[in-house]
């Protein structure tokens, strides 16, 4: 039996491997037939944000924009929307709903998933929460759960629920409401009423906690978290990474530490520069405000090097689900830095392709011809994800496969 | 009304204020007479380790142990006991109850309560625990903790039940079985088990946890423990400052955070340094080893005028009810350090002088004489405790009082 397979297959967790029985219209098997087969889709989310093509879907884009989207989409399938409440709902009762819409049918309509982020968060908070009462605060956080999660429902069905839990109670940088009712009713309440309130909108919703603190308070806060029963769909772990790549052992490390509570591990902020590191002695990242951060040839090599290494090692990690890359471009990334897999003039850094030639190349089944057997069949071996089988020639006799990890069969007509 | 007050009243949530009626065997009032009114102990737990009596109480101690206590019980009114499981038991099945038990006695006997230092840690453990499987290993935990609460009960009825847990699961340092243990069951299990067989074992226990982490760790790991519903009695906060004292507002800032949760808490082991500072590079401070850590005239006047700030801030917030000093001497003190209130010759540190000029000074009632009016009645005002009052030269005519934080009446037969 004839057998496509992946670029490499070294990851055993991440295949599927699948007999699959090519059939007529009447359901007699095909044989000895030859057939094109090519991987459409991961499984795997392969993440990164989608806030610079807002204004593109929304027609007041900048020149470049086309371009710099195809690159996004032609490496990434799942897209993180912005919905920090300061800037969602500047004024109070006027949410920027119908932009964010349109971005997301925009990303849709491109066969990419979307994810929001975040619904409960103490920074960028709306100034105005700040004229209400702690029991006001509690109401208008739910009601904002609802609206988004119900607006978005069938658009949007990943959140980030709740976002920095561990600080958000002592949190000093700014007075906020969410702070202020973190303080008072506990960091469990916060995650219970986030929780609550997205899953009676949209209760089949893949809902997440988010933190850039992997330290034994995230382990402690989740222990916290499960012992209450708080349905967790997955563990959010920033890593962004402006001091440095941290290296594979102590990622994984730390990926082991939260895997160990048996639930799907959301790499969700992954950020690694490509000029000079920011100086380790900085604690808070937004401390760090330089007038100008060039991305230079040595850190683009360095910067190549360490995501293959990054992505390598986490997607060899079984718990791991999703890998969120935090910026396509160096324009206007967050605090300055040349964290993008593309420069600020739209030319491809070598992280891009770097990364390219793995999520398309090394773990992908790139357009194979195949014959199938005596009895129509032919053996499929490749990542987890959505596969077409097609007649050479004929393009409108295809078929769609999802291939699962593990072993299956599968009937197609064509 | 003639009053009996205080060297310094000013902290009104540590006073109680009681309108004393003296009357004779018959129940009439007894006006217009002398008597002595004196402090004999405080409700505020003064506390220290007794680890350095326990030869002494058993009969086998060191020249200068009996003035040492002399020092110790004029100052002090809580020992904290060690029962750290790997030099409890260093041989399977053969507990040094009976000398423990020995110095409780010693201790109780001079009126002093105690506290026993844990029962689950992951430091200090029995080697010969590493030769079971993990069930076995939570078998004979919590054996230990039946057998130790049982043993002492009535003698001992406070303990750290659980030391360190934030860490627990994480530590390195050494393999044993408490981390194995932590590992797999997760940190708020390890606390249920300490709690469930210590109340099991003694429902009226006082128990707490302990630990140095004392960052949002704790505080998650806190919030996890409520939310179970452990029944804490207090919570454990160390504060071990050979690298300095952290100042009244740090220090506080801290308390106020866990203040917060509405339980007691106990500064469990306190510690400052009257020498050279240990650097403040070193994290753990086990890692810092000295051949010679010298008390030095400079660092006595230091480590006077931080104890007192310290105690002064502490004894001010509502929330603390036990302060725990990690030692008398620097004879054998814990690293080396010069952290006692004695030097190793025997001799009192200026620390000393100046915490007894607190505890047995401005936040005491000396012996003060005062007339009782014609109905017999005198105005007691002090710190909550212990007071005996008693008429001048008979000194079988004594009677004795607990007064407690607040207003109220007295009535004492003479």
């Amino acid at each position: 039996m004839d057998l496509v397979s992946p670029g490499r297959g070294d990851l055993p967790h991440r295949l599927g491997e699948a007999v699959v029985t090519m059939r007529d219209p009447s359901g007699r098997p095909i044989p000895d037939a030859a057939v094109l087969v090519q991987q459409t889709a991961h499984a795997f989310s392969f993440g990164n944000i989608g806030f610079d093509f807002i204004d593109h879907a929304n027609g007041s884009g900048s020149p470049g924009d086309a371009e710099l989207a195809e690159l996004w989409l032609d490496l990434f399938n799942t897209a993180t929307l912005p919905f920090y409440w300061g800037g969602f709902e500047p004024d109070p009762g006027r949410p920027d709903t119908r932009r964010l819409a349109t971005t997301a049918h925009w990303f849709a309509d491109r066969g990419v998933a979307l994810k929001g982020h975040p619904l409960v968060w103490h920074t960028v908070q709306p100034p105005w929460l700040l004229n209400h009462d702690t029991d006001a605060i509690e109401r208008l956080q739910r009601e904002r759960i609802r609206r988004e999660v119900g607006d978005f429902a069938g658009l949007i069905d990943t959140w980030d629920a709740i976002n920095e839990v561990v600080i958000m109670p002592v949190f000093d940088k700014e007075d906020n409401g969410i702070t202020r009712l973190a303080r008072e009713r506990g960091r469990i309440a916060m995650v219970r009423l986030a929780f609550e309130e997205a899953l009676a909108t949209n209760p089949t919703a893949t809902l997440l906690i988010n933190d850039f603190d992997l330290s034994s308070a995230y382990e402690c806060l989740l222990e916290g978290l499960l012992e209450a029963g708080i349905p967790l769909s997955a563990i959010g772990l920033q890593t962004h990474m402006h001091q440095g790549y941290w290296g594979e052992d102590a990622m994984l490390a730390m990926v082991d530490r939260f895997a160990r509570y048996g639930l799907p591990l959301h790499l969700t902020e992954t950020s690694l520069v490509s000029g000079e590191l920011m100086p380790s002695h900085i604690v808070d990242l937004n401390d760090y405000q330089v007038t100008s951060w060039p991305s230079t040839p040595e850190g683009e090599a360095r910067q190549a090097d360490e995501l293959v290494r990054h992505y390598g090692s986490l997607v060899a990690h079984p718990s791991v689900e999703a890998i969120t890359y935090w910026g396509i471009t160096d324009r206007g990334a967050w605090l300055g830095a040349p964290i993008g897999l593309v420069r600020a003039d739209g030319s491809r850094k070598p992280a891009y392709d770097a990364l390219h030639s793995l999520v398309k190349g090394d773990w992908w089944v790139a357009p194979t011809s195949v014959r199938t057997d005596a009895a129509g069949r032919f053996r499929l071996r490749g990542f987890a994800g959505d596969y077409s089988v097609s007649v050479p020639g004929e393009a409108d006799r295809s078929s769609a496969l999802r291939l699962a990890v593990g072993a299956s069969t599968a009937d197609l007509m064509l």
